[in-house]
């Protein structure tokens, strides 16, 4: 079968004949986003979602980093108790936090304190949105078909319940795999490796006992993690409910990845993959980049960015890049916001923001050096280009593994890199051929797929207005508790009888032998 | 929001875009198709990957019952070691089986019975095609990109592997759940009911004890009913492996089946959702059918038909459901082929075959008379038309139980029905507003779904045939045992791990205590 690469768009008609039921005028839908990156791919969905002729309001609230931009769509601020300085104080202490290099084993532990500190903030913007009466009523009249929100934080998920309409939760994931936990969907710890354990899916028995440790561990982590969550739904509800309970209810979980990346694993009817939807639309370069890369020849450029939420980096780290970049034929295109650099080699572009994916889609772009944050990931796999990776915190490390194991990239710790380092694994990744053919492989399944990650994700987000919910997928599993679940009782039951019938048994046996030998020694006597 | 039922289908783009590759001279798939109403929903499929540009080559065995019959695509007979008579015999014995009304609790039994003796013959066409070396080595070299095929007989698997292709599953389900079984698909039985329970998903504590059971009893009856499959691999491949293990190499299962009527469960990445294929498409009724339907007024008709499969019906049965056609206002169309009948009402028409599919979309369509074959069932969700049901074999006990649950049905045996039950139930359906209206319901989520069932599975089986398989939805699982699987292992030295310290511990402890205590006597004596 001869092949070749297309590069249009082909059309298809979609199901939605004979009986189905459309919204005409549109529904009304109630967006309650978090802010930084997360924001940046679920926009994507409101505006798809605005094009689609539904009414679309967002929350914002009044202290915000990147939510309170201009926009098409229709936007609602509300006052928190923190200013503007306070919640970038709160970023930047994430970002910064980057690069204070934690020992190996406290890696986890950074992550919890991290995550913590920065969502306590959140939760204050939360109770503000919440305790604010007039803007609350005014939400409830609006008679909203359903909530898109992140439950990174629980805002949006307490408002679903508050009002009594499906929520539509749009995420990668949850720390401690609280989605997976929440959604009812079995891991088993054979096969599925924990987020922290690094281990592939195909693990050899020491890996299975380790991975079956982590369970543990990342059980007790979830309580460290969302401790204050659950606090806050209880304090807010004033019942005996946990974050897990709350956001079990989800209609539909959008999740930004895809096999071609993930460990394959068991799923939920009610899961939907929509790994890549922010590397949909390209637009064109900007005159100046469109140069800088077209005048890079056949050694082509470099894509070098550690993601929207790292700004600082030290200067002796930044200078070990520098000279790197002096060494090697390929320009470089580098997103830098921190201190101004001294000795800039004319083949560095230093910018305070790049368009990442319209770059990666370039055929002269070489490599990407990336933290490997779920953004970029999902563009490099979406426009083939090999990584150069620096795994930063959170999921970078598990992200990063994963992209080395496949061949498609090459790992530095950035904490200690040299230029020698950096220009040998450059180097490397342009020249061996593999990297660039087996990176193209992944994205060629990436992208073979019935939708588009943005068409799919709108179609279900419409789905649940129009039904208001999606109950058909939800599992009974939701109504057992742990030892249902697990039908410990019903083991329990049948060790049990099984015990019992056997004492019987013994008993009987016993019982029947007594009287056997009873009988022969009253014979042997009466003889 | 205000909604309105459309009549016409939306177009949307699909995300093949920029580096995904197509076949362009298409590719070449071979079929191995099992006879009956399976092969009805799979030509639907078939013939969408032959309009797609594709090379297909369906098999079929010399003497068949619904597969030699003209069609568009390619076909390559084979001969096989039994006659049309033998064959036609064997689907007659499972036909005539089902009337021979068993006791309930030997249903089971019964349905093992008839699957054994229907497929040892299945199985020996299987053979005649698998020892014809000219046909296989014509076959081989074709050089094939995949097998599509039902995984109800071996065949096609057993062709995929000795051509190392990949296979592309489409079936409702195999008995005793071996296609999740295969998969690994988890099925935790504290939410899913065996196949034979009747249970709903939300079961009581008496119900989930006996669904544990019959568990236990399901993996017995894999061993009563694919035994000989098992033998038939073994013997082939001459090498120690079962006809699950065959079988777990499936790249995807095309599943006839939708959460709308089945519960919801936990699935796998490469199970896809096609139920409701069958029903897509509806052709103008014949002129004579179209003036019969049309006459029947505000009354409407009903649509009687037994499936396919059943064409025999004891005279005495058939004459209590004339008695109560008799008597009531609706017209009938009656699919019966048995011993003519007399003294049949003016207002049934008694017929060989009917566009049933065609029949339930009409507006007047009151009624939908079945059996609950997994075909008719899901004609009549699509359609909206609620249900008279008389299960008979196989899985149609467990349907007619599910749609009866929802409301959408009623259920009467056909054994001992009689013409008064028959009146008073359809009347109960056709005056009772609630059945129309929940089987619309249902209906409506069921047609709204982002593609439809043929464009979806048309997908999946090209894109195999372009990737040579679907390798990243596999998942590790099926390296395992199924000691290592459960995690048994790990278990096991965790328990003894624990058990070992807790038994240094407590000797430790003995230990020291001893010695305090001697060290006390000692002192004690020397005071």
């Amino acid at each position: 079968m001869r092949r070749e690469v297309l590069f249009s768009a082909v059309a298809c008609t979609v199901w939605l004949c004979c009986l189905s039921i459309r919204p005409v005028q549109g529904g009304k839908l109630l967006v309650v986003p978090m802010d930084g990156s997360h924001w940046l791919s679920m926009k994507i969905l409101v505006k798809e979602i605005v094009n689609r002729g539904h009414e679309v309001l967002v929350l914002v609230p009044e202290s915000s980093l990147l939510m309170s931009e201009s926009e098409s769509f229709k936007k609602q601020f509300y006052p928190v108790q923190f200013t503007q300085a306070e919640m970038e104080g709160s970023f930047k202490s994430l970002s910064d936090g980057v690069f204070q290099k934690p020992p190996q084993i406290a890696d986890m532990l950074l992550s919890v304190e991290l995550f913590v500190n920065f969502t306590k903030l959140q939760l204050r913007g939360c109770e503000s949105l919440l305790h604010n009466q007039q803007l609350m009523s005014q939400l409830r009249d609006s008679g909203f078909d359903a909530v898109l929100t992140d439950p990174f934080l629980p805002c949006g998920s307490i408002l679903a319940r508050v009002f009594s309409i499906p929520a539509v939760y749009f995420l990668r994931g949850l720390p401690c795999q609280l989605d997976t936990r929440a959604n009812m969907c079995p891991s088993p710890p054979s096969y599925v490796p924990s987020t922290y354990s690094g281990y592939p899916s195909a693990m050899t028995f020491s890996q299975r006992v380790n991975n079956m440790f982590m369970y543990f561990v990342e059980t007790y982590m979830c309580h460290l993690l969302f401790g204050h969550y659950d606090e806050f739904v209880r304090q807010y509800f004033r019942e005996d409910m946990t974050y897990t309970d709350l956001i079990s209810h989800g209609a539909i979980w959008l999740l930004r990845y895809d096999f071609v990346f993930e460990w394959p694993r068991p799923v939920m009817p009610n899961m939907v993959f929509i790994g890549g939807i922010n590397c949909m639309s390209r637009s064109p370069l900007p005159a100046d980049l469109a140069e800088f890369v077209e005048g890079s020849g056949d050694d082509g450029f470099i894509i070098f960015t550690l993601g929207s939420m790292v700004s600082k980096m030290p200067a002796e780290i930044a200078k070990q890049f520098l000279e790197a970049f002096r060494q090697i034929p390929q320009r470089v295109l580098w997103r830098y916001t921190g201190v101004p650099l001294e000795n800039v080699p004319e083949n560095v572009k230093l910018m305070k923001w790049l368009p990442q994916n319209d770059l990666l889609g370039h055929p002269k772009a070489k490599v990407f050096m990336t933290h490997g944050g779920t953004h970029g990931i999902y563009e490099g796999i979406c426009n083939g280009v090999p990584m150069l990776m620096f795994p930063l915190f959170g999921d970078q490390g598990e992200n990063v593994r994963r992209f080395v194991a496949r061949g498609v990239a090459l790992s530095l710790n950035i904490h200690d890199v040299t230029s020698d380092e950096l220009v040998t694994a450059l180097n490397t990744i342009v020249q061996d051929k593999g990297f660039k053919e087996r990176m193209m492989k992944l994205s060629q399944v990436h992208l073979d797929r019935p939708l588009s990650p943005v068409d799919l994700s709108a179609f279900w987000t419409e789905f649940v207005m129009r039904h208001k919910g999606a109950s058909h997928l939800r599992v009974a599993a939701h109504d057992l508790n742990w030892i249902q679940y697990h039908s410990l009782d019903v083991i329990g039951l049948l060790v049990m009888v099984i015990v019992t019938v056997l004492w019987v048994t013994l008993k009987c046996c016993l019982f029947c032998t007594r009287r056997c030998c009873r009988k022969r020694t009253a014979k042997k006597k009466s003889e």
